[in-house]
């Protein structure tokens, strides 16, 4: 089944860390760091807030060794299960962008 | 800190098994589903293809039970854990939506 990307060409990716399972990030990717992304292995997101290609770990030496990529049954996301050659994911230093509880108000 | 809801009032959830760590789906909630979510302890989206409230398990008994929710670094997206009331997440019958390997084309 093909990709469904959305009106901006993105699709949204799912990152899981392959050896624990945690869930790291979301990011999104076009049809082009997609590619890239397959053909270096490591992943490569589209930055929003920036508009330009993200190749993680470019700056911080974080970088993310692909091991699989799926879709889900739409096609309209990613589940990319990786393994961190860096001690974090997130850009506070933490291993993952989730450690925040939602609060009640959220 | 507070969440960030996309330009259509919604904000992605990584929906992930809590007993064994598997990531089951990718929904989106917007504030009203979110608000359910927490008050019922169980989830429910924004179906955004039939553009309502979707109360996940309503029809096919597949509730999914929260047990965390939890925002990422910058409140743009959501990971919540629960625990599988039924044996599929998927409209296929399979437990996950993420069972199809990306192609090269995709």
């Amino acid at each position: 089944m093909t990709l469904e990307y959305n009106a901006q060409g993105l699709i949204p990716a799912i990152i899981q860390d392959d050896e624990t399972g945690a869930v790291l990030m979301l990011g999104y990717m076009n049809a082009e760091t997609l590619k890239t992304t397959r053909e270096i292995g490591q992943a490569v997101f589209w930055s929003r807030s920036r508009q330009q290609v993200w190749h993680k770990g470019a700056t911080s030496g974080d970088y993310l060794e692909v091991r699989s990529i799926r879709q889900d049954c739409e096609g309209r996301s990613l589940l990319v299960r990786v393994k961190m050659l860096g001690g974090a994911v997130c850009h506070t230093g933490a291993k993952t962008c989730y450690f925040t509880d939602v609060e009640p108000a959220g």
